[in-house]
């Protein structure tokens, strides 16, 4: 008998066309109908009569905000729909995370925030057994291995490139094991994976719902167009041929799509019909036997089957759906928005760490009352794979930045409240929020506090800066190369003539402690990089360049480029300008160069004096109009000494790859870092965001920085991506770094492992206004220098959370950030005694392992967690699954 | 207190842009979303959930296939609803029935069939109180009659003519009372009127519905887009408003439209939400009371405040959206479906009356199992505002007649069988239904019954023709002027090169018993009508002319004809040819003039010897395609004589018109006959379908028989109405008769009213095969003339209805058939002694009046039910409320 499980769900976006609110409410029904509200209403309802129906839900974002609307009446029976199986969760984070464009630190935070609540709301039955990835557009082994270690039994996916699908059809290999990780031990990070038979909508002719045209199951022989025998048999042939392509007598149909369900009868009353009709006929012989089922049913049934499965270790990047078709583009769509989720990233941890070193004040105090939880909410929500991936509408990525930014708000209090408890003083606190435009009011009129290599903008020539001892320190003043964008705004052709005016000053070499930069005196570019201490130089040249966009009116494929979808018409980019114009600057804090290639692009390359990595600060923008310019902007660094990522380039791990994008098709994400390397020398360049990159060439290395394209690419978002400036309708300025590290292979981890953490997390600026006093410099600061670390931690290791868990209790998250092998120094266990680095010396319970030393194994990103449990409160309050939300390992 | 009744509603047309069974199930949503099935699902659910909830349900045709559907629990708790009010119907018909082209004896059969389900189903507290008919096209005095009758407490419309609706909201009459026929004593034929605010639309910004975008009430206040207090603002502006239109406290909204609450979750929790915000401001002060409601509970607070309104005496025909856009062409949309229909109700009337007659082997005898519900299912559904009025997409149109088709095919079974038990043979019978073109396979072959002004295809050149009892009748053998349909399609250049080598002769003079016609040799049209009885005479000429309609590419408008506007772009029609090509055949039974006005348009003018009417069988199309012809083809008759309809042309009683458009604004619905007069002539034309027609000048008729458009006129259908053959692809040809009576006025009805009961209730004939043995011409029929009653009836009393009720009931309806004044002979009472008419001796009780001795009033349609039940039978299936479903008067 073939046992055909379908899977009634539906596909809810934390946002993409329409913001996460309006999804919620069914608002703006205009741009697409969807009112998650009705879809958990009616499905309820439908469950509720018929015990036999299934549904399975994955978004916590939304059924949190529909759960506290029900009435009690309504919470109580979805209690037991949940804990008769009826209703089960799957996946269950906040949202359904991206895969390409996310850092594995705010994706596990959202998943706790999803999965805490269902623990919270309805304990072990309300546990998703299985990750549900139905959407993303490719699938990062990081993910799976993360998935692994929080204890999922499997995973199920839909998208995967063309050729790929084609290959494991015909091969039998849609269902395999991903052993997600090189450091972890197996089956530490192995992880049952299915590929779902129609991505994850119905078989064709079947689909009941309200957006879909299906003739529904007309079964009243008085009336025309009676089917039954017609579906039946239909459904007969659709369930025979997925058979084909799968191992077991158990095949999946995953019956729903996009915020379906919405009036959940049209799908349950034909799915009942379905399933009556189809499995009558097994008294004719008929061998189907159709069942409700969820994805953990089926999965049992698969792991019953007892087979071998093949096994993965590589991820699958790049998606393309077809030939021409790659989705490498929104590796890099709206990178002011990837970065500004980035930075809040950081801003969290911060408000996380400072709400619980400050104590119960932090949330209320002297600035009044504070929250971290709408920054957390708003860092989940902005996970989601239409979110920081830059494939939403233009209206709904201003909704996602404006709710980071209210986040940061009500974090901004906590954070002022807390450091007033610490530091005993309540003077208030300015966050300058502009600084990416070098914009601060309080700074630019005075400035009191000693920033590290970060750079304010100031008006006046002469400065003292103060350390937290108030001793002096080295400072510089430096006149800011381009007018403040505020300023050179609003007139495109008077910034030009600005430009163009401009005195150009060339230098040559650029020299710290740790590195050297050369210069080539005739075109102003990037020559040569020196490692000084390990004494290794590479010729290493870098350029700005564009591709022009494909407008989908080639013959080959009418595919445009898009939010998603790269497809440059050319396999060259073009070059914007052989040459910069360059001035220099040199004192001994700092060395920098600035290079001006046009008026829309620039850079400054940067020396610190105590740093090991060369900074390039890249300002893109306003990509000119059509014609000339629709493109992508990247910058490629070449060096003719490195080899390439070549065991990449037009090659996939596990099959025959036809290579029919030679640009597009060797694109992969860039989450944190990239590297080429040979024997010898390994070019890593770190990124401030995610981005997209490729190393086209051998030596090669670019990475795209920005994006502007006039066409949509019909995978539904239906708007060009166009970012407009806010000030007049230009297109957006973005600007972002990247940090470059030479070194010989076996060191490279020591040095971007910490430079990649330093970059992720920055450092929050705050500042006082006020002078101090003459002769009395420290007297508005109490305490100006503070750690909660008692001790420093073992550079390996990394707080990866500090955070209030409930009123009693704290949340620790340590992670030892090397891979096995990596490093000689630091890819080593460590053993850490908690109660060494906390101040908190009146803990009494670890959780989960009831200790305060552990050692910590290589194996990059492994999440250790830790509940902490304050002394003489209640200890009811702990979760009576220690293994849940996510298990330690 | 305003007081706001919120009606929530759905409009479910019994067919229109899909099937009506395709509207049932959901089905082709690819056309229109739209599935009953899922609303009264819906529905249900969302009353049982909040006991304030309310809702009115009209179409009984899509109610009962969904209640046939349900188990006895779901039964139970509808009725539980019905009985407390909370599900209300209203209506109740099978459909909402079109109110220009349709004949008043079907749209009583098909209230009958509706109301009579939803008092077997429901008892008193299903009955409907108020009429409903919130969508059709204008409305008729005749449709309020009949509701009026029927004893409705009131009547609710959405469309009048726009002008009319800007001076009844300056005056506040948009409530009335409707005195609605000039013959019954007021307040018999008077109804309570009301005007909906919106059409049957929310108003602007209040729709719940899953097919609208308006915004639901986002009430949450940690989300986004909090909008209550807009909401109430703005329902607070709407219905203000709409209070300064209305007379009373009370005021109406329909919270519904076309197809609506298919998920009816959406409408409700914004109802709710909306109620619940908006009351809770009269603690603040407001003067907004929000309730659910129904239009019985309306217009119950409507009689409550005591008021006299307006009384109107005629009808809301023609309706005009705006200055250009009259709805008058759907008056002749589809003419071979509209007599189709008509067709359909003589044989519906034949079944039912053959049914009763033959005994219960009617349904069950030698031709096996016959019924008549459906073809009188069909016919209800037929009567629906977007069938017979030819304004649904062709599926559908094509949908209408094979339903028709498919209930006369049962119906034959019932016939012969009847037919069988009435002779004592049974022979088979051929029913020839292709007789419209001429076409009889048998009848080609043999023929062997006498046909009363009958004509039959035949194919030799010389008959016997006898009657009953016979005797030899005399005949004519004619050679068709034209070559069968058949024959001489399929190729159009054939035809036209057949026609124009086709000898003519040209006559001048047809007389019979009772009427001369003459006709100009130099033109061969109609040059003068006599009533030889009478001696009266006019000169009366008649051409064909079609009008250039409008394609809206007008500066004035860009409105262009389609199925339901008539806009021609000149007021002046075009003639087809200004003299005819005729021929002319003589015989002592018949004298026919045809003329041939081009290849497109013929005629043939036909004098019976025994009648009084002049015949013109008009024969149009195909409609040429474009560019010169896209237009309706027109009959126009032209008297000096006759002075004309003036009083309704460029007029109309209640308002002081501005007439935008001089033809089609002057366009009226022909329903059975028109008739143009002066003191000394009346000219009437009685039609074979519902046509439309005007008298644009002093003196002439015009009647519109055909139409071919190349345009949507956008009123939702979608399609250009151009109908095509089945043979190739040309447009449709159409046949029909117009019968001619030229009478002193003081005498027309006595001629026009049994000219045109003949005109719908024409003979069924039917044929047996096989040439009886020589010698014994009768030997095959044991009966050939029989008579259900037993003595004629009055001339002026019709015997309107006479079917099978129950298994022990059958169901009478007389009428008499004569406005008062009308007829010095006929507009008199006379009194009916049943017992005397009907074979059935055995009755036992004639209901409601109890007894078989009744006077009838001229009342023209006034409806007089008979229920009666025979001996022996169980006298408990009587209905308990005598005065249900239709009140006898």
């Amino acid at each position: 008998m073939l046992n055909v499980h379908l899977v009634p769900h539906t596909h809810d976006d934390v946002g993409w066309l329409k913001t996460v609110d309006q999804y919620f409410y069914g608002g703006r029904n205009d741009i697409q109908h969807a009112g998650v509200q009705y879809i958990l209403d009616s499905v309820v309802g439908q469950l509720l009569q018929n015990p036999e129906r299934r549904f399975i839900y994955v978004e916590t974002a939304f059924f949190y905000r529909w759960w506290k609307n029900q009435p009690p009446s309504m919470q109580k029976a979805v209690r037991q729909l949940v804990d008769q199986g009826r209703l089960e969760f799957v996946n269950g984070g906040w949202c359904m995370s991206d895969e390409a464009t996310t850092h594995y630190s705010a994706v596990i935070d959202q998943m706790t925030l999803g999965l805490r609540f269902l623990n919270d709301t309805f304990g072990p039955c309300g546990r998703p057994r299985v990750a549900w990835h139905i959407d993303p557009f490719g699938h990062a082994r990081e993910h799976a291995s993360m998935f692994a270690q929080m204890g999922y039994d499997g995973f199920f996916f839909g998208r995967l490139d063309y050729q790929d699908r084609t290959n494991r059809i015909r091969t039998l290999e849609q269902e395999l094991l991903w052993r997600a990780s090189e450091s972890l031990e197996p089956p530490y990070a192995d992880l049952f994976t299915g590929i779902l038979p129609n991505g994850y909508n119905p078989p064709k002719g079947f689909c009941w719902d309200q957006s879909c045209d299906d003739a529904p199951i007309m079964d009243d022989p008085d009336l025309e167009d009676y089917n039954v025998d017609d579906v039946v048999q239909r459904f007969a042939a659709a369930a025979n041929s997925q058979a084909m392509a799968y191992k077991t007598k158990h095949i999946i149909m995953t019956m729903g799509s996009d915020f379906q369900y919405e009036n959940a009868n049209l799908w349950y009353k034909n799915l009942d019909k379905l399933i009556r009709y189809v499995n009558t006929r097994q008294a004719n012989g008929s061998q189907i036997n159709v069942l409700y089922s969820t994805p953990s049913c089926y999965l049992q049934e698969l792991h019953r089957a007892n087979l071998t499965w093949t096994l993965k270790t590589d991820d699958f990047f790049p998606y393309a759906d077809d030939a021409h078709n790659f989705w490498t583009g929104y590796f890099t769509s709206r990178p002011a928005l990837k970065r500004y989720e980035r930075v809040s990233n950081g801003r969290l941890q911060t408000c996380n760490q400072l709400e619980v070193l400050g104590g119960p004040s932090s949330r209320k105090g002297p600035f009044g009352a504070g929250d971290s939880e709408t920054l957390r909410e708003a860092m989940a929500v902005a996970q989601h794979h239409d979110a920081v991936s830059g494939t939403e509408k233009q209206h709904v990525a201003n909704d996602y930045a404006r709710r980071l930014a209210n986040g940061w708000q009500h974090c901004q209090v906590v954070v002022s409240n807390s450091l007033a408890a610490l530091s005993g003083s309540s003077a208030g606190r300015i966050y300058c929020d502009n600084l990416n435009v070098s914009a601060c009011p309080l700074t630019e009129k005075q400035i009191h506090n000693p920033i590290h290599k970060e750079t304010l903008p100031v008006n006046a020539s002469a400065y003292t800066v103060l350390d937290a001892t108030g001793t002096p320190v080295d400072c510089q003043v430096s006149v800011c190369f381009r007018p403040q964008l505020v300023n050179y705004l609003p007139t495109y052709a008077r910034y030009q003539e600005y430009f163009f005016n401009r005195v150009c000053v060339c230098v040559c070499v650029c020299v710290c402690q740790f590195v050297r930069a050369t210069f080539d005196p005739a075109t102003g570019l990037l020559d040569s990089l020196t490692n000084l201490e390990t004494q290794q130089t590479i010729r290493l040249t870098q350029n700005f360049y564009w591709y022009n966009a494909s407008d989908g009116k080639s013959s080959i494929s009418d595919q445009a480029s898009g939010a998603y979808i790269f497809r440059p018409n050319s396999s060259s980019p073009f070059i914007i300008s052989c040459t910069a114009e360059t001035e220099s600057i040199q004192t001994p804090e700092l060395q920098e160069v600035r290079q001006q290639f046009g008026p829309w692009v620039s850079q400054v390359i940067r020396l610190h004096s105590n740093s090991k990595a060369l900074e390039m600060e890249w300002t893109v923008g306003p990509v000119p109009d059509p014609p000339r310019y629709h493109s992508p902007a990247l910058s490629r660094l070449q060096t003719l000494e490195v080899t390439s990522w070549s065991h990449r380039k037009d090659f996939r791990p596990t099959w025959d790859l036809r290579q029919t994008e030679p640009v597009a098709g060797n694109y992969y994400p860039i989450n944190s870092r990239a590297y080429i390397k040979d024997d010898k020398d390994q070019l890593t360049v770190v990124t401030d965001r995610s981005q997209g990159g490729s190393s086209i060439h051998d030596g090669s290395l670019e990475i795209m920085l920005h994006r502007r394209l006039l066409h949509d690419d019909w995978r539904g978002v239906g708007e060009p991506l166009n970012e407009m400036s806010g000030v007049f309708p230009l297109g957006l300025v973005v600007r972002g770094r990247l940090l470059l590290s030479l070194t010989p292979p076996a060191l490279a981890a020591d040095a971007h492992r910490p430079l990649a953490q330093e970059n992720v997390l920055q450092p929050l600026l705050s500042f006082t206004e006020g002078g101090p006093p003459p002769g009395s410099l420290l007297e508005v600061c109490a305490l100006v220098g503070f750690s909660g670390l008692q001790a420093a931690l073992p550079p390996a290791v990394h707080l990866l959370t500090l955070s209030q868990w409930g009123q009693d209790s704290l949340l620790i998250r340590l992670e030892h950030q090397f891979q096995t092998k990596e490093s000689k120094e630091h890819s080593v266990p460590f053993t850490v005694n908690l109660q060494v680095y906390t101040q908190y010396t009146h803990i009494c319970t670890w959780e989960p392992l009831g200790t305060h030393i552990h050692t910590l194994f290589p194996s990059q990103s492994i999440i250790n967690l830790f509940m902490v449990y304050l002394i003489g409160k209640d200890s009811v309050r702990r979760p009576t699954d220690n293994s849940y939300p996510m298990q330690g390992s």
